[in-house]
């Protein structure tokens, strides 16, 4: 099993930008920006987003958006903002718990603000733990109907005692903005690659400090390429964010052709392809066929509607080709939505070959085409163009013959590349390279 | 697995005609049916159908039809009417044996009279047994070809001794009329579903006093309700019936949108499914769905062209859709064709779920819909109209969230919701309620 | 397992020229064709191939076509001729080896003359051998580039001393033609079915001397024959040759609607079947048939642009369908492109019955028509046309009576014979002996 990576074609082929980016470092970075991300509080709205839409800033020249309450995005309206400075119960025999200044996951995200005094029996109706897995925090949400809460470890509730409990929530649910980042790159098509991001989660690596940044860093090494495609990244909250986003930007959305959700791509499970809605859109067909070459035990998912945002860009008013890429996937992993999702869950070796995937399937879009072979009747004399070995040497071109012959016999004007490379079994980079060898030599012209 | 009786969506859903059966009533009258026709002899004519139809007729509202002999139905001839009185052979110790009176299997069914006395060499071309069930009396017929005959246990046989036998049999094969009968319960549609059963068999219970019981108690249930589609009962004898219906019934058979032939339903065997020579009409799809979801172990059989009357129904000049749903299958199970298809090899229990899951089908045919999600850019927000659940809580309208979800996003006009039920891998009637509740959200309306 | 080959439907059906080949005859006739024609070495063009169309033409009536050297063909020119009358190499001890006039695979075919003293270091610069099977000699050609060498067994290699070797190759590259034999057997209709084989190998049995003899003994055999299809069969070098008649006959081409590229078929190795580039072409289903019905494991092989002629014939500018039937698939055998590919490798047997394969493949395509049933509403009434038995007694007419049913059921216009076989489980041959019987009694007629 082996990573494209270092040598993805449209990279390091003649005329085209060079230079791949040494993934080392890559995954390295990676964790750097997720380890500055992870004590921020994030939410759907408030400073904890802007304050990770400025750390991004400082890597990629996004543009923040601020969308006011009250907005409506369809069916649904933009919500007050939520800030939040501090929360803590303190027990009858004056100890402090469930601190929000030592774990942000300690308070129910979106809390409206309480001070009072409760005895046990009441508090509990707002304490939430996981029995399964006693000392971790859960990462609980109340976003759309108005409550007050703490998370904390299952060991900690059961050590409670009886009595009188002062809770504490200093927030704020106001009118305010729904905060969002966009970078858009443009490249020779109109045609856009979307890649969207969820930065709603507080203190969660895999879920999602990782897929910000992934995008990120996938963000910054693209913006320096020549490109056949529109680039285009959101960092969004989930759900409401990509409504938003696509309640604003309707007509912009039809100009999206692949897209991906990126998320968990930090975490050392296998590799998970979510597919579109579409089930076999061009992304759909390039993700399996990386996986399929370079990941094994990879796992295929069909589209369900649920999820990610990939819900909301597959809803069939829109029904975008776009697809989920993963490491572990949605709830498939003990850690999510927990304490433990943390920045041992993460590693920077796992952020590097998700990287690496990433790369590689951005590789198969922006060189994927239909060719007409020029001599289609019998095959060309490969030999006189020094492209076929002779008494069994290796030919000099470097290019296999198998994926010529391939290339040749199926380049009709109904085939492109990637289902080339899926009908002969070679991987999408050799019958690229047959079909620049075959370009050059004049046998193939590309489609009209 | 459970079966959905008892809850029936279009029995039970507000508006529509309340109260499912009493199931093991229903199983005990099936049977009882069963005790009450297993003594007549039947054939494809003659007053042994007719008494059968009179004992329906007092539990259903059918019109009998009576066909005179010699009317040309498509390739073929309404036969001469048979019917018999008595037939025996006594053997030369003066044993009277193969008594017709004491089973009315020992006659080969469509027999001419015949009284002479034959040796035992001439006899034996007139015997039938079964080597292999030595203690069994087969079920044979010569509806087509003049001849006489018995049927007997081949241990009976065995012990015949030379000598000559007097043989007697007092029927008589003459123009007359072949007897069907018929219920048509009227729906909102002039679309009609069809439950075909065939009424020429002598007492054999499985094949198919079954069936006879099962449809009869189809109707009885049906006449009492709302129903979107209409419906349409024959009880005919088989190849010759149907052929004659369809004849008589061209331009009717074109209504027939759905059908099954009703047969073998009473014994303890696997559901067996032989789909339409379509194979994926909605009547194959409905019925293995169901099975899918309700019958471990049930069996699926292409079609064939070759069983019961579907032969007739899907022969290629009306390719009509029409399945056949059965517990053991056409000629596979050992009783099949022998007096062992008697009282004991049905049970009340195999007749309760066999006509469960024919009313199980019967409600997605009635229930099934494409509707048009009337939000389809983005999700709708569930959760203000009470569908969706907050902090994992349960939501309080009884439906599935996930079914909801799959309708909503596969509500486009392309997918009805028995192929959302397919997609998703929920059970049909969790997506009918969710798609109600969609509906009375207004989310949903039924498409042109 | 049995193969249908005595009585193949076309040649045995009343009416239709009689009388199958006496197979073990045809096995021995065609083991000693490819004995005369061992010998002989071969090659792309020169005598070698002279000789023997002259030895195929005492048997079959080809033309032989010369086609000039320097002729264009597409892409490609008409190579020099070569001719050989001795090779060998002198050691320095005297000895002569790698003599030509002993196997003629010592020499590299198309060596360029040469005569002169070299060193054993430049010596070993044109020796090919076989380090895997040590006491085999290989097969290697350089047609395209100039150039010169000898084939031995490594065992001889390892034991060459250092010292001066005289090489000495007697052959001539010149101007001159490339020769092919052609013979077209006319039919009723003018769409032909193709047979192809290489002619190009020197001493090498079953690829593909083999080839050559089925299909010589095949167009004996057809000649004699009525036939719905015209028949055509080729027997030129590979490649060159195929592009050549293609290019000579680009018209001619289009009325190609069935072909086998006939290779390999000696051995004793399990069939072996490589589709048309179509896949599902008439001639990929017939062959699929076969083979799932008379031959136990025989592998299915996709199209792939390599191998024989069938590269040619299904270059995306022709792609016709041609697949190619052997016993063992190219470069699959241990013996392959080696000495080992002799007289003891192929045997009458085997080629035996890939005759008789080939045979009920035609069986097929000659017989594969699509028919009407004129009763198609419900069944006609076999029994009174004598199709049917009565209580179980076969029916008198020999033919299967669910076959009947099969081609009655779906002769509707949109099957062919081939797809009812295929949907109901028969062999070919008796769907086919099913609608003869039907066609007789009126109950089909052939579509428009």
């Amino acid at each position: 099993m082996s990573c494209r990576f270092l040598n993805c074609g449209f990279m390091t082929s003649p005329g085209r930008t060079a230079a791949a980016p040494d993934t080392e470092v890559v995954g390295e970075n990676m964790y750097q920006l997720i380890k500055d991300l992870y004590p921020i509080c994030r939410s759907i709205t408030g400073n904890g987003v802007r304050a990770t839409l400025k750390r991004i800033a400082q890597q990629i020249p996004i543009t923040v958006h601020e969308v006011p309450s009250g907005t409506r995005v369809f069916d649904w309206v933009v919500p007050s903002e939520w800030n939040i400075d501090d929360a803590y119960v303190i027990t009858p025999t004056g100890e402090k718990i469930a601190e929000f200044k030592k774990h942000n996951l300690h308070v129910l995200n979106y809390s409206i603000p309480v001070h009072k005094k409760v005895l046990l029996g009441e508090l509990k109706q707002h304490l939430y733990t996981l029995p399964e897995h006693p000392d971790w925090i859960p990462y609980r949400t109340s976003y759309y109907k108005e409550n007050w809460g703490f998370c904390l470890s299952d060991t900690q509730l059961q050590s409670l005692p009886d009595g009188e409990y002062e809770v504490f929530i200093d927030s704020r649910l106001e009118p305010g903005h729904l905060s969002y980042g966009e970078l858009f790159i443009p490249g020779e098509s109109e045609t856009e690659v979307l890649f969207s991001c969820h930065i709603c989660h507080p203190s969660l690596c895999n879920d999602n400090l990782s897929g910000i940044a992934l995008t990120t860093h996938l963000a910054e090494y693209l913006a320096k390429r020549k490109l056949r495609y529109s680039y285009r990244f959101l960092f969004i909250p989930g759900t409401i964010g990509s409504i938003t986003w696509l309640a604003l930007n309707e007509q912009r959305a039809k100009k999206i052709g692949h897209g991906l959700v990126v998320t968990c791509v930090g975490d050392g499970g296998p590799f998970s392809y979510k597919k579109s809605r579409r089930g076999t859109a061009e992304i759909d067909r390039a993700v399996l066929h990386i996986l399929r070459h370079t990941r094994e035990g990879f796992r295929e998912i069909e589209f369900y509607p649920y999820g990610y945002d990939e819900r909301q860009y597959c809803s069939p008013g829109f029904n975008l080709a776009v697809g989920s890429l993963s490491r572990s996937s949605h709830g498939q992993f003990p850690e999510y939505h927990t304490s433990a999702d943390n920045l041992d869950l993460v590693q920077p070796q796992y952020l590097k070959e998700s990287f690496a995937t990433y790369l590689d399937v951005i590789d198969v879009l922006e060189n994927n085409r239909t060719y007409i072979n020029q001599n289609p009747k019998c095959e060309p004399q490969l030999g006189k163009r020094g492209l076929y070995s002779s008494i069994g040497a290796p030919a000099g071109s470097g290019v296999r013959e198998m994926a010529l012959l391939w290339v040749l016999n199926l380049s009709d004007g109904e085939h492109d590349l990637l289902s080339i490379a899926e009908r002969s079994g070679e991987p999408f980079h050799e019958i690229d390279k047959a079909a620049e060898a075959l370009r050059q030599s004049k046998l193939l012209e590309e489609a009209g």
